[in-house]
């Protein structure tokens, strides 16, 4: 043997032979770098072929190559989310060498369930086909492809191609016949068997390649039913199973009003209980939500009890922080004893179910130092050299109210397995939307366990992750299994912050696993915008809230706009740490205008999911201008915003008449549905003046002409 | 147990309970599509949670995430290519819940090798990190990537800053020694334990926690040790290994030259030989070729044997299709005897490496009736119902002197065997380049198969694509094995076309795994636009080929403006079907221009790459302007092609003076590698003309001042 090599990167002439066998093996270095004159190897020859040569032994599978799957997240590792009731869009690349015909089926099943249920895929263009699944019930489902040659469609395109070129068609006759024998055997022990078997008995009747056997062999019915049982030749599934994740429509669509219930008692001084809430009931039904959340109503610690507006020391009579929780009278799975026992949170969850209203509930992992785990289970803790426990922190904010859990070591199954535990003592309490507090400091793994646990049990619990951290993180969160997710929202003001967050929102991948909650405020935020913007700002921001995204919140007190800061963005009298008495009918209020809001919600579809969104041109960089339409284009909601919440702003806006298959010129009718009335409007240009005394936003329903309205 | 339901999708009210024990289920129907009144279950109350719940038990990997890996395609089931002395850049979004710090790293190596090696990754921003790993011989790699949490570097961090803030550090300094002796516990066994031991030594000849303990730990070469050991705490694993295809230079880089040995003889009335070829070859060395390419060489069948031009009956003395592989002297391991003998071929091999050439080979699978195969394998071919053996078929175009095999059922494993051994038989006869006949009409599975058998002994081994079908399975054919790949270059002519065409193959993901050898003609194309184009039209096709991409071809007689037409695209007198004699100085040639190319291509390691291309704004559709650079920046071509072969076409054109850091108005050299001389271009606007007579196309070399050269 003999290695050949030459200069510059293997490009100039041979220069050297150097002899002696030697490995197949090429210089480091790289290429761009090889001065001239440099050797690289070449070729070696006479090498000899290692003995691994017959070491293979080909399978062949996978001769109908099935790719770029839709919809796949982090390939496959992701399931994306739908809504039980919808029917899942599936696509794919399927292809084949040569010219034979192929067919593909999509096998889908809930996860629990053993069997493949079968939908078909057909052929759009390019090697694209496409098709769908139902999702008919509240569970996860696993979805994969199937794709094979299709002997018997391939025989019906030739067949059919020489037919009309005369050609003489007795041997395909014969052929085709043959494919009908072997579909007999294929259909053996199904309902059709017995069918196919008539017809294969009514063709062996005629002569071997006639036209009248040709004829059995077209007639539609035997042909479908033929093609139905023909051999799958060189069957090929995809090499995943894909997750969906069928959520209840409450995960996609819903109002959520959060209230502390011991300031229900509209007494400062006294604590108030879950008959508060009751009596409060009335009032949140009033204004059109469906979900009533509360902070932590466990026991409180007295340990390092913080005082009002987070003070270290409590003074006499401080209630503490709702997230300490933990004292003698109990834990994750015990009431605050001055909220009322066990029969009268029943009572509270059966009245407000009564009232249309879903209780959710607070899920916070950490621990006072009055928690019963500290001394029931003190290895699910983090200790310093000195003996001392570690306190909670989440900087620049401290905590020393409160102790982390470490999840790993010793507290590794009991302490996960404990949390698990009191998530399914609450769903047996009826409570089956947790608000999960800073998921995004306790282990991603935790969270996917515990959910997945909780859902196999309650397919119906649903989980908000409360992270407001960086963006990969929240992501992460959501895709494994965070069925909505708080949102950077608060502090996006600007049309232009507005815009584009919304769209990473619906049109990017985010939308397929990632439902954003647009609260307009929290117990933690007291948003700049809102801290000086008036009655105007907390129209502007609300109808934000309820129009941009089909989930959305407030916490009680945004419909009094309350806005008095205690430092940045903390209220005043926070009552996170303190019983606060409001006055909810105090003047300037906006609870019509939240009424509004929540019923305009329900009555359009458009509404009820948050990837439907379209920006429209509004020539103001302070006018927001939107649709929101549905996919049958059945219901259409614009909305006009004037951000800006102390001056009147005007512009020329267009009125979207193109996705309704109407001329720039052409009307459309609109339902004014905060002010009430209908008009119409011609023509594509429009100018609008919004003023925030008078008129701050605008939400239209559209009515195009009978005509075009399902275009 | 009760079932709860509301109206309108779960919005309105509560209107029913039933009593009963139910599954959580929900009713099937599109959300949108429910009817006010209609009934939705919302939640079952007090429904049991299956036995379920304590089933799975939590393992808690992946605490650390890695997603988003880079490069990794179609989910991991596609590896990338690059070239031998590449470095692989790597990057991925890696983080873990908390404040932690974390730390990660690329592991990796050639799949035939069992040890993984480590490449640190480091941080960017955003939860991105980058890193990269080098690829020192010619072999498939695989890679994955590892994150940890890092206690060491997090304890660094926080006794940095609380130094910083004067605040009591007694208890971090006692940590900080934990966590030294844990690392010490991990170096055991490295080379690195006794320094570890003998740092600890010092560490415990300090009070505990004082400051000449914290002094010591924070030293520099002692912390690096104890953080090159500190537990890998929560280690995690990205699932999947990601494949990497090292290939020689020459995949990516070479000047392919396509001859008929049997034309070589120079009479038309005498079929050529090995030694005709070898007294070809200073020919071919002296335009500056890299690989020399051979359609099959094989002897070819009688029976239904093609006459000229394709025609159905052989006249006596047509020597037939050289596609029609086999005859009683052999099959696809045997040369036709008119070409010589082995002696003859390795004596034309040898002289090849001495010029400087690579031989590459034809692999066609189909056979002629009097293959060998078809009396030692007939199970190896499909047959009609009458016995007669299937023609092969390439609608529209029919070969009848050809007969396919098929490559499942009794076919496998012994077909395929046959054909891999027969490609090990030439990589044998130091053969390394197999350009495959139309491989999309036979089965991938047998491709990837194949492929990845014969660089399993020949890694040095490459394979040509000659398919030209669908675009999704020209990809698939990439992506399963073939390192080159022909393209729909021959049919871009426009401006739009080719932009757009080298944009898709350069700049999406196909960069990663498509190499485009971008052949100007074919024995089966002879383009439209060189039809009538005349001299300038070649120069102008040939400049493309040779300068988009870096790889790239010419079948003999482009040189020499061969553009006499049979039909279509169709060569007048095909040397596919008849034996031709060149005239290869006839006059007209444009042999100087090829030969000038191919030294310019040699000489400019910045056309050594096909992902390179910048696209150069020339405002006349008829010029098309591009950069090629190096990633280093240290080798710039500019061209710009007159693509109308017809007429004088000028513009303005901007010379890309802001790759280089040059204000518009500053100054470039530039060398004229097609006329030679070099001039100086001041500005960023110029205007050019280009005359087909004259100079249809330049070649520049841009060479910024020396400040300039790499920014």
């Amino acid at each position: 043997g003999a290695i050949l090599a030459r200069t510059g990167g293997g490009l100039g002439p041979f220069i050297d032979r150097t002899p002696g066998e030697v490995p197949l093996q090429f210089e480091p270095g790289s290429p761009a770098m090889l001065a001239a004159g440099e050797v690289r190897i070449l070729v070696a020859e006479g090498a000899k072929p290692p003995a691994a040569i017959a070491g293979s032994e080909p399978d062949g599978a996978g001769r109908v190559v099935i790719e770029t799957v839709w919809p796949e997240l982090d390939g496959g590792r992701t399931p994306v989310k739908r809504v039980v009731g919808e029917a899942v869009e599936v696509w794919a690349d399927i292809f084949s060498d040569g010219h034979d015909k192929i067919a593909a089926a999509i096998l889908y099943r809930p996860e629990d369930e053993p069997e493949w249920r079968r939908a078909p895929l057909r052929f759009v263009d390019n090697d694209r086909w496409a098709g769908s699944f139902p999702l008919d019930r509240n569970a996860r489902y696993v979805f994969t492809i199937e794709g094979w040659r299709d002997p018997f469609a391939s025989w019906l395109h030739e067949i059919q191609a020489k037919q009309a070129a005369g050609v003489d068609v007795t041997l395909e006759t014969i052929e085709g016949l043959q494919i009908a024998e072997e579909a007999a055997v294929q259909a053996t022990g199904t309902g059709e068997a017995a069918a196919l078997q008539g017809i294969l008995d009514r063709l062996f009747a005629e002569t071997k390649g006639s036209a009248a056997q040709l004829a059995l062999l077209l007639d539609p019915h035997n042909a479908a039913l033929i093609g139905r049982h023909a051999e799958r030749v060189n069957l090929s599934r995809y090499d995943r199973e894909l997750g969906v994740v069928a959520d209840r429509l409450a995960a996609r669509f819903s109002a959520w009003y959060e209230i502390f219930p011991r300031s229900m008692s509209h007494d400062p001084d006294r604590h108030g209980t879950f008959d508060d809430v009751i009596a409060h009931l009335p009032y949140v039904q009033g204004m059109g939500f469906d979900v009533l959340y509360f902070p932590p109503i466990h026991p409180i610690g007295f340990r390092n009890r913080k005082g009002k507006n987070n003070s270290l020391t409590a003074e006499p009579g401080d209630v503490g922080s709702v997230y300490a929780i933990g004292s003698e009278a109990g834990g994750h799975e015990a009431i605050h004893p001055d909220l009322g026992d066990f029969a009268s949170f029943r009572r509270m969850v059966d009245a407000a179910h009564a009232h249309g209203l879903e209780i959710a509930l607070d899920f916070a992992v950490q621990c006072s130092p009055d928690h019963p785990w500290i001394k029931q289970h003190p290895e699910w803790f983090e200790y310093r050299p000195d003996g001392t426990m570690k306190y909670a922190e989440n900087p620049p904010k401290k905590y020393e109210d409160i102790y982390n859990v470490q999840f790993y070591g010793e507290s590794k199954p009991a302490l996960w397995y404990a949390l698990r535990d009191a998530v399914l003592f609450w769903c047996r309490e009826r409570v089956r939307i947790f608000r999960v507090d800073n998921p995004h400091t306790k282990p991603l793994p935790f969270w996917k366990w515990l959910i997945a646990e909780v859902n196999a049990a309650y397919p119906d619990a649903l989980f908000l992750a409360e992270a407001f951290t960086r963006p990969k993180m929240m992501r992460a969160l959501a895709k494994i299994g965070f069925q909505q997710s708080y949102t950077y929202f608060t502090w996006r003001d600007t049309k232009a912050e507005l815009t584009e967050y919304m769209t990473e929102l619906a049109h990017t991948s985010m939308g397929e696993y990632y439902r954003p909650n647009f609260f307009a405020n929290t117990p933690d935020i007291n948003p700049v915008y809102l801290q000086t913007s008036g009655p105007a700002g907390f129209i502007v921001r609300g109808t934000l809230a309820a129009t941009l995204s089909s989930v959305y919140g407030i916490y009680n007190g945004f419909e009094l706009c309350e806005a008095a800061l205690y430092r940045k963005e903390e209220y005043f009298d926070s009552e996170k740490y303190a019983i606060r008495a409001w006055d909810f009918d105090r003047p300037g209020n906006i609870r019509d205008h939240i009424t509004k809001l929540n019923r305009i919600r329900r009555d359009n579809p458009a509404l009820w999911d948050f990837r439907n969104i379209t920006f429209l041109n509004a020539y103001n960089d302070n006018i927001l201008a939107y649709l929101r339409m549905t996919k049958e284009r059945d219901n259409a909601v614009m909305v006009l915003v004037n951000l800006d919440p102390k001056n009147r702003q005007e512009c020329t806006y267009e009125v979207p008449l193109w996705e309704f298959g109407i001329p720039d010129h052409g009307a459309i009718g609109v339902e004014d549905l905060l002010k009430g009335g209908s008009f119409s409007l011609n023509g594509k240009s429009h100018r609008i003046a919004l003023d925030p005394v008078d008129r701050p936003v605008v939400i239209w329903r559209l009515v195009p002409p009978p005509a075009q309205a399902a275009p």
